[in-house]
Parts: structure tokens; sequence; C-alpha cells
């Protein structure tokens, strides 16, 4: 039977597959290899920690999904999908971790008996979990079918969410507000960080009544002093100190959707060069939120929060956000636009972003960040809402 | 400098490296670009959460390994990695999720500008971050190149623990224990499944005193009745509920490095069925145990194993366990041992596994796991120490 936990109504998902399948019309996609988990979500309800074996989704022009994957998952995919049992297709433990065979080999076999043995198949070549060698056998066992790229392909369809999407999100930006407050309760000079992770991940999967905690694509992130000019640091057993900054990069996360907010926290009387950075960056952020609206370019909104932060002498370099919504491991972000000031996407309303214009100096860090929805106006609407400067605790 | 907060010995990394290049050696690869964040760590120490981007570490036959990766992990890396600064290399932010340009064209520029042009490069074709178009890339930029498929073989090489490895493992596994413990402790019906697995997120990362929890590379999987029927479903804010079987899928972690442990709890009287295949469980663990010793090979385990389950008719069809040591999300297995009736693979003292004859039946499930250790003699020293039945709580 269909799943029976399914997250979105069936109109959403016609609406997706409505959207792909348009997508591949206009690219003259005959057939659709999926393996992008979050890709894979998005178009099925497909939900399990089973990404670390080749897995996927098959879409056709006129018929429903298939969902293919390893024989002990096939039972999650048919608690977990809207279409009908026979619709979940499996391959055999053998081929798990094989040097003698390939998954990508029973893959293939179905392809052909489905009649796509010479036609042109869809794939994402750019993506975790279609591996090199997944491709290789793929061209290898069908050597009469044309590939076609078709990297990112579902994930710009993700870009502009629908209504049930967007309550996903704001549940996980209440769940990233109880995160954010109860580190400022709990921090203090001589905390093992990860006593202080241990409550992040408390809050993050105790959720809220509404809102149970599922996990984030990223774990936390609380790199302090000299160490948080890396932003991917993850957490030791050492303890917090005085006098340097820490920030926090968190996200709360509801059925597979993220709202993610970062804070810096910082213990003593701040330097100089970190309330100034703080200053500029605050007005950066709102002068980027006003110009993060419809009909204006993702470049805009890092032009206008490029300005303050250059009169103060910060050149950044990276990006300042992407696109979020449902994710899996190992990213949040959607893997499409980018706020930088050469990316010329135009913005629609319900586009939703991560701004995120870290700051990673040399020997500190600072990241005040707000994930973000457009609206035809702006200034954007932030999911999450809590106070946007450095916390100072003595 | 070298990293400020290495894991291991120098001789410890030079046993690696010594290792690694015998192995090239032998297979006749001039230089070996290893993208799987577990390999890159066990080379060279680095640590982050930045694999959702291209990275890797260059393995020379002649000088030090260069890590590289993206501009803003650079610092990272000069926090962790055992080389000098020189080795640490990056690209430019205007790399990152580009339409226009791939990462690999500036590793292939790198590898061109130290004479690898028209040499033979080692590739993780089988990787989850090692995608296809990374090695086409590749290819098109570095046409004289002979590409050598280097799948597995760091983890090959890892097999066999060093004693600093284990004594990692054993804080680990001190970890698995407490979270055992403290799930027997709290579980009740009634009791929503989020707020157990916030219990049991809180408990593995605080660990111990001695033994700071780090993030487990695939998140506590805990299906109950059912849904157990599928080992990978995550949790959600459902409650449990009474007369079914839940098991519990986790592993302390302490440096990245895991031992894994599973046991299922049973809310009222179970059924003659489940204890019928916890009874034949119980054997077919005991006699794999005898049979996990050095000179044997997988497969004895795997048939000292069925032998109990099959009188019990209970045929698995799945592998049962695999090997186990350092690790990054989404795996805590090493990909190359299966302990499965056809691998042949001889055992030796030191290597690590997951016993995990996890049983995914038709409308139940059962796991009963140990992590295990192979010696001289048998039986396999169990890395935790906790009782391996059934748990009944009433």
């Amino acid at each position: 039977m269909p799943g029976l936990n399914i997250p979105f109504s069936n109109v959403e998902y016609e609406r997706r597959l409505g959207l792909v399948r348009n997508d591949m019309t206009a690219r003259g996609i005959d057939v659709l290899f999926v393996e992008d988990p979050s890709n894979m979500a998005w178009i099925t309800g497909y939900d399990g920690w089973s990404f670390y074996v080749h897995q996927g989704v098959l879409v056709f022009l006129d018929e429903d999904p298939i969902w293919w994957g390893r024989q002990q998952d096939s039972n999650g995919a048919k608690r977990t999908v809207w279409m009908d049992d026979v619709r979940v297709t499996k391959y055999g433990d053998h081929y798990i971790q094989s040097t003698e065979r390939h998954p990508m080999q029973d893959l293939a076999g179905l392809l052909i008996s489905k009649g796509y043995g010479a036609k042109r198949i869809g794939v994402e070549l750019e993506n975790y979990y279609f591996s090199a060698k997944a491709y290789l056998t793929m061209k290898e066992e069908l050597p009469n079918v044309e590939f076609i790229d078709a990297t990112s392909m579902v994930n710009w369809l993700r870009a502009v969410k629908s209504d049930e999407e967007l309550a996903f999100m704001r549940k996980a930006a209440r769940i990233s507000e109880k995160i954010v407050d109860g580190i400022y309760e709990r921090v203090e000079v001589g905390m093992r960080k990860s006593d202080l992770v241990a409550d992040i991940y408390a809050d993050a999967i105790r959720g809220l009544d509404d809102a149970w905690g599922d996990y984030p694509a990223i774990v936390p992130l609380l790199p302090s002093g000299a160490d948080a000019s890396a932003p991917h640091l993850t957490w030791d057993g050492r303890t917090l100190q005085p006098d340097v900054a820490t920030f926090f990069e968190i996200s709360g996360c509801y059925r597979r959707y993220h709202a993610p907010l970062c804070r810096t926290i910082f213990f003593g009387k701040p330097p100089q060069y970190l309330l100034d950075a703080e200053k500029a960056l605050s007005e950066g952020l709102e002068a980027g939120l006003e110009a993060a609206k419809a009909g204006n370019v993702a470049g805009d909104i890092a032009r206008a929060l490029a300005k303050p932060l250059t009169a103060a002498g910060i050149e950044r370099g990276a990006r300042a956000g992407y696109p979020i919504g449902i994710s899996y491991p190992p990213d949040w972000g959607e893997r499409t636009i980018s706020i930088r000031e050469v990316d010329e996407t135009v913005l629609k309303p319900g586009m939703t972003f991560h701004f995120m214009p870290g700051l990673w100096m040399d020997g500190w860090g600072l990241e005040i960040t707000e994930s973000i929805l457009i609206k035809d106006q702006g200034p954007a609407e932030c999911l999450c809402d809590r106070p946007r400067g450095l916390f100072i605790k003595n």
C-alpha cells in the first residue's frame, strides 16, 4: 500500500511530478534517474538513512515513478512513498560492496526490461551519491543509451516552496530559535564544548510540542577564537574560553526541512575590531534583506551586503548564501543559486535562502545569519525571530 | 604549523603512509588522489565537516601528502593535519557549485604543475564524494594521464587497527554502553520517540569524563513493530507502543572512531516467535564469535551464525557484518570485507567488525549485535560489555 506516513498531500506530489515531467520534456529526457536523496524524497516521499548504498527514483513521462534500491530498504520504501507497492523494486544483497558486481547492473536490467535500452536517460553527474563507478557501469551496461546530464535539474525545481513546505520550514525555524535560546541560556566560560553540543542536540531533536525534531543535514558547528577562521571544524572536549568569540551554526529540522540560524557569542569585553565588524555586518544584512525581493537577482543581495562591509575594510571572498529546504547529509543547501555578485538568478516569491555572510578572517570569525523567504516586496521575511547582534556574556 | 590537535602519534601516521606507498608501488600508481573523508583523516589527520564540497589528499611516493580543498576550509586543514602549512593548497570560492567551472580543473592544474600530467593517478571511482562529473572533468583536463581505479585501496589498509586506534574504539565502546544503559533506564510506553532520541544524542555527545562524544556517522535508528522490518527508517514524533519490539541501532563515537551496538526492547510479553528468534540468534552470535579468530575467513563467521538460525527456520539473506573504525557520514562501515558466506578474506589479529546479524522479517525486526576485535584465538573480544538478550520491560 502507499506509505502510511507521507508528509505532503497528493496535490503537492502531483505538482512536483508535473514540474519534473515538463522539464524532462524540455530537455528531451525519456526517463530520469534521481539518486540525490533530497530529490528522491521531494518526488516520492521516501525517507530513510539508506543513501550509503546505491538507490534512486526513476521518473517516467507516462507512468508513476519507480523506487529502486537495496532489498532490505524496500520495506522502508513501501512505508514512505506515495506510489503503489508494485512501484517499489529492489536488488539483492549480493550487489552490496561487491568487487564482482555493481548495483547499476541491476538498474540497467530494469531499464532494458522497461524498454529504455536505447533511449535518453537523465542522470545527476554531479552528486554525492552517484559515483564515477556508477556512471561508468551504466555506460557499459547500456551502450545504446544517450546519457543526458541532469545535475541539479530537480534541485532547481525545488527552489520555490509551496505553502505546505513553508509550514514545515516555519516549524524548523521554531526549533532553531529554541536551540539558540538554549545556547544563550547555558553557555559559560569553562563549559566543555561537547556538553554544550549534547544540549544543542537534545533541544534540536526534542523539538516542540507540535514539531518533533529531525536530524539536521549538518552537525552543529561552534568554533572559537582562531579556530573560528575555519568554518567547518567540529567540536571537541575542550572548554569555552574567555575573551574570544565562538560562533554557532545550527539548524532545526522538521521532517527533513531546515531553517539554519547562526549567532556569535563573546565572553567578556569584545575588541573594537569585532564590534566594528558586527556593525558593518548588521548593516550589510539589513541592506541585503531589503534587496532580497522578487524581481531582483541573487547578485543584488550580495552587492547590498558588500557595500558596508567593504567600507569597513572587510573583503569576504566567499559566497553569502544558498537556497534551503528539504535536505539530507552532507549539506542542507540546495546547490543551485548562490548569493554572490555574479549570480543573475531572478528571485521569485516563495524562494528560501540561508543568507549566510560568515566572516572567517585571520584569527577570528563572526557569523550572524538569517533563513529568509522571498516575497513580492522587500525586505525578505526572516523565518526566525531572534536579535541579530553579537551576544555578549560576562 | 602542523595541526595543533592531531589525534595520533607521528609514528602512527608514518606507519599508515608507509602502507599506502607500498600499495601504490605494487599497483603502479605514481600519485594517489583520495577523496573519501575517512581515508583523508586516516592519512593526514584532517577533520572537518567540509566533505560536501570537493576536497582530497594527494599521496606521493617521494614527498609529504598535500591537502587540497576549498579556500575557507584550508584554515581547518592547517589546524588538523600533521603536514607543514605549505602542504595545504586551496581553490577559490568561485569554483563552488558553479555551472561554468569545476574544482577538478584546479586539481588538474596542480597535478600538471607537479609534473604528473602524464603519469598514473589512482582515484576512488566508487566513493560518495568522488562524483561522476569529478572523474569526467579530470579525464578531460588530464588527457595524458592513466587513471587507475583505487576504490577502497586505503580502506583495506585500515582493516587491522593499531593499538592507538583500538584505544579510541574502546572509548567509543564505553559511550555505546552508556547510550544503551540510558535507553533501558528511560524507555517506557507512551514516550515520544523523538524525546528518546534527544536523550540518546545527549548521552552520545556528552560522553564520559575521559571521552567526549563525537558525532556518529549514522544517526540513531529505532524502528518498532512492523516498521522494524525496514532497517533504515529514522525516528519521528510517534510514541512507543506496548506489545511490539523496538530495536536500537546506535554507536558511540570518539574522535571519528566507532563501536556500534544494537539491542532490542519489548514492552509486555513477547510472542513465542520472537523468543524463538532471540534464542537462535544468541546461539548464532556465540558460534560466530567462536569462529571469529585469526586464520579463519569472514565466511566462517557467517556460516557459524547461519546454522542455528537455519535450524529455527530463519533465512536472513543480508550480510551479517562489516569492518568498523574511523568514519564519516553516511556510513560507519569500512566498505571492504563483508561477513557473508562467500567472503574468503582471512581474518587477522587487530581487525574490528560490527558483527551485525539483524533480523528484518515480514512484520517484525530483531537486532542484537556486537562490535568485535579479532584475536589469535577465538572467541573474538566484544568491545562492549552488555547482556546480549532481548530486553523486556513491562
